[in-house]
């Protein structure tokens, strides 16, 4: 097969028409010795694309955008030295395609976290995403996916999931813990599904019962509607809380309230305001720890992936071909998709 | 010898008149089984002597306030149900005497986290503190001093000391790790000492360079003032930072930045203000946590006052007769104490 040198993808030209998606054929960045080229099956959306394409997290770095980063497909080329993937096999790719892998970061388990490596851009060149016919990664940011797993169901797990998976793993989520989850969105939803699915018993907290019976439906064991008064009888209560919500209205010092002695509430949405009504106070009665996180590492997508297969964790997804993505997009902007929108590939890759 | 049943004390009638002590009489609450009646020989002066004394945490509860919460003394009477202790021995009793012994905190070992339980008053009793010729306490808030350390040092440790010796074991301070410790007054310059004597590598913070001297007396590997551009050169550098500053002016983007992934940043002084200028973005970089902390347990204050005894932790003091307590609070008003003033008893018992 002749080298792959060219995709085609979905692509945003001006953030100001954020909707307005163009079939666009672009060059792949070159493929280096420790990288996979991966023809893209599907792809799901994530509320980062919306920021991304509508300019949210600022102005575009190169001329067009085409966005996407959880990626099943078939890899369909490896550089020389690619030790564990062959060409034909089915796999995943998340938020990150790349990293320096010689820093304090990348040398532990937090390659993740290795942010003065870059994310998208880490090696100079352009990188786009996965509304397309194919993505290029390093190898270490490639993921094999469990043969029972369906591709429309892997395929959001690899942000959406694991994101929240991180947290509930290195912060011991498992039988006998607690676990609130605040909001119930794309990240909650996958919050209560492996939270569930490590053994942990999960409440929701919502500001109103109108996503009660899915939450339950989930396996949350409880939902707690945030109104007045609603800690009361909650102190001490938690192991771990979630925060999914990105509202910064959030009513943090009751949610603090709720968790045992020197636990963690952690942030995986974001505000993108400050956390004015927090106070080292607020904090001190139980020692509580206020973080935030991101993405999980290898070794974390590698675990949640086996553990959704092994404990037939089952996303709620809508599915579209990948030319409604102005659709998807709208209704992550709508608040309306329930939980998360996935697409399909659709594009003639002889164009 | 007949029951105890007064104490005298420098009391503090109206907060507004908080330098005023009047030495006065007033009864002790009753000898419970698990109680111990402690005859005060030294007692620290604390931030929180200052704060409730001056009405700056709230109105008096009490006709009048005795502070003091750091003392060392002899053991002079104990309940019926007291193992540990015996008449004549040496001991300390820090800013908890009581909790309910019952609740979820209490059963484990955070029961300085029993805020339900109360901390003065928790029995519904009026307890006075140290500035006095004797305090009552529960057996499980009574510590033996080692025989090495001196009265004068061991007893600014039971709360100075403790409040930042538990955040440092509870975050693994020790050797290898890197601890950062953001300004230098009283439970600062303990956290020099004891992050020192546990094996750490500590790095002190300040405003200024005013105390750089001292720092690296104390034992500080590195003096960092916090000026344009200090956190560039440190980035992911630190495994622990504990704030002893109350300024909420702190430059806490900056301070953050310097963990390593997913460690924490744990205050112990209490700014009065929220932490505005901190957003989830700012914690997501790296996973950091913002926390807090207050008192440490049973078990941190007797492995502390034991390492002190054995590292010869030799705290730097100033000793002042107890009538010379208002000298003492306005020390710490005019933040000029270098770094923990102590009081020696001069109450005459038998007035």
């Amino acid at each position: 097969m002749a080298p792959i040198t060219h995709a085609t993808g979905y692509a945003i030209k001006d953030p100001k028409n954020y909707l307005n998606f163009e079939l666009t054929k672009y060059e792949l960045e070159p493929l280096e010795d420790d990288r996979i080229t991966v023809a893209v099956e599907v792809c799901g959306v994530c509320g980062s694309d919306h920021h991304t394409i509508s300019g949210g997290w600022g102005p575009f770095q190169t001329k067009f955008v085409v966005t996407g980063h959880e990626v099943v497909g078939k890899v369909v080329e490896v550089g020389s030295n690619v030790k564990e993937f062959k060409v034909g096999q089915r796999v995943g790719v998340g938020a990150q395609v790349g990293s320096c892998g010689k820093c304090k970061s990348c040398k532990g388990t937090n390659d993740t976290y290795a942010m003065r490596c870059g994310f998208v851009g880490y090696d100079g060149k352009e990188h786009q995403g996965g509304y397309s016919t194919h993505v290029r990664a390093q190898e270490r940011f490639v993921f094999p996916i469990p043969e029972s797993l369906e591709s429309t169901d892997a395929a959001s797990m690899l942000c959406g999931g694991l994101t929240v998976f991180s947290p509930l793993v290195r912060n011991g989520a498992g039988p006998g813990k607690k676990v609130g989850v605040v909001g119930l969105g794309g990240l909650g939803h996958y919050a209560v599904l492996f939270g569930t699915a490590l053994g942990a018993e999960v409440t929701v907290f919502s500001r109103s019962d109108a996503k009660k019976e899915d939450a339950l439906k989930m396996g949350a064991k409880r939902f707690v509607a945030t109104t007045e008064g609603f800690e009361k009888d909650l102190a001490l209560e938690f192991d771990l809380i979630i925060v999914t919500a990105s509202s910064s209205k959030l009513p943090l010092d009751q949610l603090l309230s709720t968790l045992d002695v020197e636990k963690k509430l952690v942030f995986v949405g974001m505000p993108e305001e400050g956390l004015s009504n927090v106070t080292s106070q607020t904090l001190s009665g139980n020692a509580a720890a206020l973080a935030s996180s991101h993405l999980g590492n290898r070794q974390e997508a590698i675990r949640m992936l086996e553990l959704a297969a092994e404990k037939k964790v089952k996303p709620w997804v809508t599915i579209l071909p990948m030319k409604d993505a102005a659709k998807a997009i709208k209704a992550v902007e709508d608040n309306s998709v329930r939980y998360r929108s996935i697409l399909i590939q659709d594009i003639d890759k002889s164009a």
